[in-house]
C-alpha cells in the first residue's frame, strides 16, 4: 500500500493554499475507554507529548472528528499536515468507528495493512490500527484493543527473541511473541476485579481508606499467598484472607489494600507464565509495559517470585503507531 | 450446664399469673445480614416456620430485645415461655451482642458448652450460639457464624463418617466433620464475587437482564471451563470468557448469566474438593446445605462434574439449635 493510494480520496490536489504534508512527522494517539493520549512523533522519536483529553465513553457518535482536530490543532497549525494513527477501544463499536479485528497470528506487517482510514484533517489521512483476536485451542477467544501497538512499540529493538509480554491494567494482557509476531494472547480480569471487590464486597468494609499508602511488606505477604500452589477455585477462598486476617489483627487496616493488591498480582504473574507458550516452564523472563505505578508493582511482585522480569521503555504506544504508519506507507511518499 | 444454673437469674420464682416454661419446646431463630428466620420446635421437630423478619442490618443497637419480642408473641402467648436459640451474624459485632468465636475442633457438646445467655423472655432465657474460627496451617485463619448451626443440624443422623459438608452462598463453606467434629473449614467467596462481577464489571454490560432464567447448558458449559485445571489466577482469565463468547455470538446474551454461574461454582467444586481433609481425593461425596435454588446449582454442577454429592434436608438451622438447646440443658429440666 502506497502513500498514493492510500490518499487517493483525500489528498487536495489542486488546492494550492493547503501546506504539503510533511512526511517525516506523525501524530499517534491512543484513545481508550477512559483517557485519549497525544504524541508528536518526528523520525521515530517522541518531539512533544499533548495533554490528556477524553476517553471514547466521553465523546459523542459525531464528536471524535471535531474532538481530535481540536487536540492537534496546533501542532499541525505549527508542522503543517501531518498524518495521524489512533489506537485503543476509539475502534470499538462504542468509538469512532468499528474496525474489525484481525486474527492471531499477527505483526507489524499484518497490522499496518489492516490500518482503516476514517478520516483526514488538511489532506493528511486518520487511520485506526485494528485490534487482535486470538482464537485459540479450546474454544478459546479473546480480545484487545490498543495493547497489540504497544506490542508492536516496544518490540522495536528485540523482535528476534521469543518473549512474553505483560501489559498489566483493568484487564491485564499477557501475550506471546516469536519472531515478532503476536501469536497468541489472554486477558485477565485483574485490575478490574481488584476494583470490584475492594468497592463492592465485604473485603472493603475494613480498609480505612481505599487509596492507603502501598505497603510493600504487606503486598509482598499477600504476593506469597496469591502465587502458592492451588486449583483455579482457590482464589476466591484466598482473597477472604484479606478479612479474616484483618479481623484478628494480623494485619493492620491500611495494609488490606496492598495485600490484598498482591493476592492478585501474585496469582496472575503465576498463571500468566504457566498459560504462556514462549514461557512455557513458566519461570522465563517477560516484558512489562504499563504506567510506572503497575509496572513498580508486577516487578516488584516478579522479583519476590524470582521471575526474571524487565520493564519496557515509555511511549511504547506512540513507537507502535511509528512502525505501523511507516509500514502502511504513511510517510513513505516525500521521505 | 443444667436448666437450674441456667436460668437462675431469670426464672421467676413466686410469680405465679406467669405460666411456667413449656421445656419440650424451643424457638430456633437464624438471624443473619440480610434475614430473620423463627422456626417454633416441639419435641426435636419442626412446628411451625414464622414469616421473614429484618437482617441484623436493619435492627438499631437496641432493637434486637423487642424485634425478637414482637416476632415471637404469637407463640408465647399460646405456648407459654418458651427458651430461645439464636444463630448467625446476631452474634457478631454488628449484631446484638459479640460472642467470642470457639476454635476447631468443635462439636454440638463444646458448643453447648460456649452458648451465650443475652436476655430472657417470661423467664426462658435467649442464648446465642457462638461462632467458629479455623485456625489451620500456614497461617490460615477463617471464621463462620450461623453455618455451625446448620452442619450441627445436618449431622443429626449422620454423624459418624467423615463427610464434608458444603454450604453454599454470599460465603460458601466447606467443612471437614470427622465423628461429629467440625475439624476445619474454608470460607470462598462464590456468591459475592459473582454478584460483583455482574453489577459491577463490564461482564454485566453484555446481559440484558441479571436476572435471566437459568439455561441449564451454558451453566455446565461454563463448569466445565471453570473447573478445568489451572492456577488460582486463572480464574481471572476464564471469566473474561463470559464476554468473548458473547461478543462472537458463541452465547446467547441471555445465557451469560447463567454460564458465569457455572464457571464460579465448577471452579469452587474442584478447588473446595481438592482443599478438603476428608474428601482428600478431590471425589469423596459431599454433602450441600442451602436453599433449594443454590443446592440445585452446586447438586448440578457435582452430577456434571462426577462428584458424588448429596443434598441435606430442611430445617438444619432449627435442628441444630435443638440440638444444642438440649445439650446445654435448657430443655431438660422438665422433660
Amino acid at each position: 500500500m502506497d502513500f498514493g493510494t492510500w490518499c487517493s480520496d483525500h489528498w487536495p490536489a489542486g488546492t494550492a493554499s493547503i501546506t504539503p504534508m510533511n512526511p517525516s512527522y506523525l501524530i499517534a494517539v491512543d484513545w481508550g475507554t477512559s483517557t485519549l493520549r497525544c504524541v508528536l512523533m518526528r523520525d521515530g522519536a517522541v518531539l512533544l507529548n499533548g495533554p490528556e483529553g477524553p476517553g471514547i465513553l466521553a465523546v459523542p457518535p459525531n464528536g471524535f472528528e471535531p474532538r481530535l482536530a481540536n487536540e492537534t490543532a496546533a501542532w499541525r497549525s505549527e508542522y503543517g499536515p501531518i498524518p495521524i494513527v489512533l489506537s485503543g477501544m476509539v475502534g470499538s463499536r462504542q468509538g469512532w468507528r468499528e474496525v474489525p479485528y484481525q486474527a492471531c497470528p499477527a505483526d507489524v506487517r499484518s497490522l499496518a495493512g489492516a490500518l482503516c482510514e476514517v478520516a483526514s484533517l488538511d489532506g493528511a489521512p486518520i487511520s485506526i490500527v485494528p485490534g487482535l483476536v486470538d482464537r485459540g485451542r479450546d474454544g478459546h477467544i479473546d480480545v484487545m484493543r490498543g495493547e497489540e501497538t504497544q506490542i508492536i512499540g516496544a518490540l522495536s529493538d528485540n523482535h528476534e527473541a521469543p518473549t512474553t509480554l505483560v501489559l498489566p491494567g483493568t484487564h491485564s494482557k499477557w501475550a506471546d511473541v516469536r519472531d515478532g509476531v503476536i501469536t497468541g494472547f489472554r486477558t485477565f480480569m485483574t485490575g478490574e476485579i481488584f476494583g470490584a471487590l475492594t468497592h463492592h464486597t465485604i473485603l472493603g468494609r475494613l480498609m480505612p481508606d481505599k487509596t492507603s499508602a502501598f505497603d510493600g511488606d504487606a503486598f509482598e505477604r499477600g504476593v506469597a499467598h496469591g502465587a502458592a500452589d492451588g486449583q483455579p477455585g482457590a482464589l476466591m477462598h484466598r482473597v477472604f484472607s484479606a478479612r479474616t486476617l484483618a479481623l484478628f489483627e494480623d494485619l493492620a487496616p491500611e495494609a488490606i489494600h496492598s495485600y490484598l493488591s498482591g493476592v492478585l498480582i501474585g496469582a496472575e504473574l503465576v498463571a500468566g507464565c504457566a498459560s504462556s507458550e514462549t514461557a512455557p516452564d513458566g519461570v522465563s523472563g517477560f516484558m512489562i509495559i504499563g504506567s510506572s505505578l503497575l509496572c513498580d508493582r508486577y516487578s516488584r511482585a516478579a522479583r519476590y517470585l524470582g521471575l526474571p522480569a524487565r520493564v519496557a521503555a515509555n511511549d511504547v504506544a506512540a513507537m507502535g503507531a511509528w512502525r505501523i504508519a511507516q509500514l502502511a506507507g504513511i510517510m513513505t511518499g516525500n521521505r
